[in-house]
């Protein structure tokens, strides 16, 4: 029998899978979630994924099953570097690494930059997975402050300056939890800080496409290659259950992440790459991408529109352009987690936002509600019986 | 621009590609390579991939795209569990963990077990890439002696008295680098000593049903379950492309295994696990295994018949009964990187054993030698070379 003790120190850092355990009740018949963060099913390419997969056995044959390089498949690499280009982000196919899901360069990053209390700086709040996956290097999460707009450069400027952080962690694009986008503006700020200061940024980008109103605003990457590492994912554009992400990283960063993904994996699936591959090479993307629109823009009004008609007035939300999630905040002394016990009991469950804060206390009246996965019909009522429990909450 | 000075302090623990860097020319063309690991192209399913592919989608549908769970694609532990009782190794589906390669249990272990300077006892020599999946967590390696047979139990026992290592790391059949296996006899003492000092032993066992010869041996894991973390995986038996493994261990081991997989990777590919998961369920496993014997018996043979023809007299080495591997010794003094230089002016590669142990100047007569990759021919002619190379070197 083995006890706690054959643990290692930083094991203590990895606990607390408390939202795990509130969101264990999910499976319960008759809840509708707006908890998950998942791709609708109905988003997915079924129509076309037997011809991709015979496009794959024809054109790679074996090298579809065998081991590949730990830097990725190269082809797809070849391919990503022009699909990249479109969007504004410029490198050499050499330059982009392949990853098993995006997930895992933010463990990479962690592996390699992170000595235990080394400072992270984070949006507050942030994505939850990335947290996740730093907290066993057992970094010092130092908060920048966020507001409509998203980061406060003013605000990073001032935690570099103070706590010297090996990383600034972003999603500039329709963040995960608040749907929020960072402006040009702010973006070219944010550029020029991490330049002035040496300051290595994460721009992690898996919702950037998924826009359905507004316009495009480009990377920070594209203002400041040499500072930033931008992580991108097929999870939210074809299929998350292809684990296929990758990333653009200043030299000497990519070269130790590579030799850090060397050992936890190898490299990641040959056959879901090259399934990446050809939907690229044959021009999916650009026709998928629409077609995802499609499905998550009139849903996203739904949701909008309902909690127009069901949310008390003394609640906010975002508003976002795009992306799969929308943050609610409800007035000061409101407790989400208690709300989320009287949701439930109305069969319906998001994610308190308290989760997505790094400083116990903070985001107590917040909430993620997530739109991809329910239809209309389903969302317009799920809302409707969470303002039903708001209102019991609130009295 | 960054430097060396962002690096975590762990991040020491991961450089030296001394092996990558020696093993860059073969790419030159002409050169013959027995340095890899991978397995025969001409060993894959390549005429019912198609099939498996459709299957998938008929059978999984929208869920073989989607996320999964981090613990495994539910229908591939329920075949896992199956076919794993065919090989003595029983356990519940639930009981079962499916990770992104066998080495990924690897990294896992090592972040959740390892703080720095812990122990981890080896085999001398010992799989490579269990060192780098473990190094960054900056373990003090404590060797074990072995022998023809593998292992010595009381080598093991006196290592657990001394040092009290976090682990027992072991491949028992065919292992990597040398071939060799542990006798059934021995397995007993070692699962005796594993349950006497309650010490967690990691029975990593990719080759175990590469048997060209000689009777089955039962796992160390059928013998002490409750000490025995055990790893398999499809890459040697259907493909590695595919990255997908599992592992068994102690309950308290996998909880923390899967909550450091979910910061890594969240899951495993659901794609190929649902191609492992059919590949199960249609009996291939079954078809596939000796149609792979088949392929690598006759060139195993080859090299080991080749062997005896073109190897000096004071050169001696393991004749396997199944595996990829033969572990050759020459005579004290020889120093294998050496021969290398040699071997590559005569188009021929291996692996200089060297790098498979943890203490530098260790096995520096020994080398490691692949026969899967080569056709038979090829195999047989790049023996007499590198029988030539070694007369030349030993002067």
């Amino acid at each position: 029998m083995f006890t706690e003790k054959i643990l290692a120190d930083r094991t203590q850092h990895m606990g607390s899978s408390a939202i795990r355990e509130i969101l264990k009740v999910l499976s319960r018949p008759g809840i509708v979630s707006l908890a998950g963060g998942m791709p609708a099913p109905d988003s997915f390419p079924m129509d076309y994924m037997e011809d991709l997969t015979q496009r794959v056995l024809r054109e790679y044959g074996t090298d579809a099953l065998q081991y590949g390089t730990t830097e990725g498949f190269a082809p797809l690499k070849q391919e990503l570097q022009k699909y990249l280009k479109t969007i504004g982000v410029e490198t050499e196919a050499e330059g982009i690494n392949v990853v098993t899901g995006s997930q895992s360069v933010l463990d990479g990053l962690g592996k390699i930059l992170i000595s235990p209390g080394d400072a992270v700086a984070v949006e507050a709040p942030t994505y939850l997975g990335a947290i996740q996956a730093l907290n066993p290097y057992g970094p010092r999460y130092v908060r920048m402050k966020t507001d409509e707009q998203g980061l406060i450069p003013d605000s990073m400027a001032e935690v570099i300056e103070r706590h010297h952080p090996k990383m600034v962690y972003l999603i500039p694009t329709f963040q995960n939890p608040t749907g929020r986008t960072i402006p040009e503006e702010r973006r070219r700020q944010i550029a020029e800080i991490a330049k002035r200061t040496n300051t290595l940024v994460i721009e992690d980008d898996p919702y950037g496409s998924l826009r359905f109103r507004g316009s495009f605003i480009p990377t920070i990457y594209s203002m400041a290659p040499e500072h930033v590492v931008y992580a991108g994912s097929f999870s939210k554009v074809f299929a998350p259950g292809l684990r296929v992400g990758y990333y653009i990283a200043p030299e000497l960063i990519s070269k130790w992440l590579v030799l850090a993904k060397q050992g936890v994996d190898l490299h990641t699936s040959s056959f879901t790459q090259a399934l990446a591959t050809e939907f690229l090479k044959g021009g999916f993307m650009e026709s998928h991408i629409p077609r995802i629109i499609q499905i998550y823009k009139p849903k996203q009004e739904t949701m909008l529109e309902a909690m127009e008609e069901h949310f008390p007035s003394n609640f906010s939300w975002s508003k976002p352009e795009g992306g799969m999630f929308i943050w609610a905040e409800g007035p000061k002394g409101l407790d989400t987690l208690q709300l989320y016990e009287e949701a439930i009991n109305n069969n319906v469950a998001f994610v308190p936002g308290k989760y997505f804060y790094t400083e116990p206390g903070e985001g107590q009246e917040t909430m993620r509600l997530n739109f991809t996965m329910a239809d209309e019909d389903t969302l317009r009522a799920a809302v409707g019986r969470l303002g039903t429990a708001i209102r019991t909450v609130l009295g």
